[in-house]
């Protein structure tokens, strides 16, 4: 019998729902909104109801259900994953939700609960651009930046599990105040939020340069994204060039304190910012290669992520096999 | 027969050697100087008779030698544990000196080399302060800033045994230019170098406020260190007391970065700036507490280093227990 494991992302849009096989291959998916405002047990029984019908879809005819060796759900939040509880995730609007304990009641297997960006980060290792490698850090540049760690072949979790804020790396103690209390993380200066809020602080100053970023958004100021500022900066535009050249040094900054304290072999950047490619990437490599240790720097590869949207699913599904070779659990 | 390892740290002023019990319990020492300008031979030969008449004091008169289940060697620089060789170590002048296995033929037992900050992380995390932690960062305020770091009770050695760049995590990329290329690392603001540099640099500007300084100093502006400005500052100088304050929150800013991307449950505070206490540490708390993620930082114990200047040394030495617990070897 083939080994599948079933990963969840949960985000606070939409949840996605993957069979995945021991090489970390997406089998078949299916995705729906989450509709995070009616509530917990409504969204975990739509999820139920989606996980349900994707492995119906590839059971036997004659009734023989598919059999599922292990369910990982990743979430964006704080996360007790011995209990299987999110004990706080304001993207869902959840306090305390015993969501691992839910499924496992469910579909009787054995269910674990991780942080996105860990799942992601573990997905990127075991089955995309990190594989191979055993200390890869992978940054994930979107509306926030966050990521996850790996170190000698290992998820570095820390004490609570919350290691891997990425995105809140100070670069200028006295940078501007970010949402996590800290000043200049590489948050407000490289976040899809913060590219944004920038064109807008600069419209709200009466400047004319971010014409070219207003006619993308449609004419809305007010619509302005950082998907909006790349295709500006795509069409030749200086000003948004300028401005994801700004983000990209500054990210550039905090991969040079990666690099410093945990000299990995590869660093992996995905997210949606990042695909605006070269125009963030060539300042970010030209501050890495300007201000990091030689030696360190010289070691590292520099990759685009390989499974896009799949990464948190595939890292979640995972983790069995993940857990199974480091520690020994037996699920199938 | 009782199980001893001979730890050895070798510094650019001074080398020790002692003999550690599998607590970690230092059985005795010796010492003596380094003398590196003599060169990479007439050193080692002086450390392996250092060594020797240590290891003969304690063998039975009858003649039956003591002994020694494993050699560490603990050397700023970097280093190929692998081959046991020393690639390059400026403090001692030292290019390709494969001092691991001169010992090993010597002494007949096995012989690892390892980075001097990360052997007194490991001594601090098995025998000092932070027994009996998980995840622990070792700090080392001293003429510059150096450390390792206890992930998941493994020592963090990154891609190329270069982790745990401690002293070199920028908290302003604008800042000061440091040796390593990078700008505005911790170092720069808070190594007793820099500490004593910025007094020298009051002094050029003609300001008379480091007279209490000098004062310490014996009257030499050229011999302040920031032992002096302890000094200054323990008798109650309020200039001196602002230089140790503004050294104590940068590296508050700095253990921010640490607790950000580590989550560690204890760190571990050691070096000679260190002994400033709270001159230094009241700032720096304060800076951690007022920009580090609550949550994080409430989980972290801050606390001085054990095991002082045997830290390296007893580190060394328990690398072989280390080694024994998490992968099996066998030395006994």
């Amino acid at each position: 019998m083939k080994e599948i494991y079933l990963g969840i992302d949960l985000g606070g849009t939409k949840m996605l729902a993957a069979l995945v096989d021991p090489e970390g291959r997406v089998i078949d998916h299916m995705q729906a909104a989450t509709l995070a405002d009616q509530g917990s047990e409504r969204v975990i029984s739509r999820l139920i109801a989606l996980a349900e019908a994707l492995i119906d879809k590839h059971s036997d005819e004659g009734g023989s259900k598919l059999r599922i060796c292990g369910i990982g759900i990743a979430v964006a939040g704080i996360l007790d994953p011995q209990e299987g509880t999110v004990l706080l995730a304001t993207n869902l609007g959840w306090r305390d939700v015993p969501v691992g304990r839910m499924l496992e009641q469910r579909f009787s297997c054995p269910v674990q609960v991780l942080n996105d960006a860990n799942a992601a980060a573990l997905g990127e290792w075991m089955a995309g651009a990190g594989a191979g490698t055993k200390n890869m850090v992978f940054v994930t540049v979107s509306t926030g930046i966050g990521g996850g760690i790996i170190s000698e072949g290992k998820l570095l979790l820390g004490a609570s599990n919350s290691a891997a804020e990425l995105g809140h790396i100070s670069i200028d103690r006295n940078g501007p105040l970010c949402a996590c209390g800290n000043r200049g993380c590489v948050e407000v200066y490289a976040s899809g939020t913060w590219i944004a809020g920038r064109v807008q602080d600069d419209i709200a100053r009466g400047s004319r340069l971010p014409e070219a970023v207003v006619a993308a958004a449609g004419g809305d100021p007010d619509r302005i994204s950082a998907k909006h500022v790349t295709a500006a900066a795509q069409d030749g535009n200086e000003y948004a060039k300028q401005k994801l050249a700004d983000a990209g040094a500054a990210l550039g900054a905090g991969l040079v304190t990666f690099i410093h304290l945990l000299n990995p072999e590869m660093i992996v950047l995905g997210g949606g910012v990042s695909e605006s490619g070269p125009l963030l990437f060539d300042s970010m490599l030209q501050v890495v290669r300007e201000y990091g240790i030689p030696g360190m720097v010289d070691n590292v590869r520099f990759t685009g992520a390989g499974l896009g949207l799949f990464a948190g699913a595939v890292g979640a599904a995972l983790w069995w096999k993940y857990a199974a070779l480091s520690r020994a659990v037996q699920t199938c």
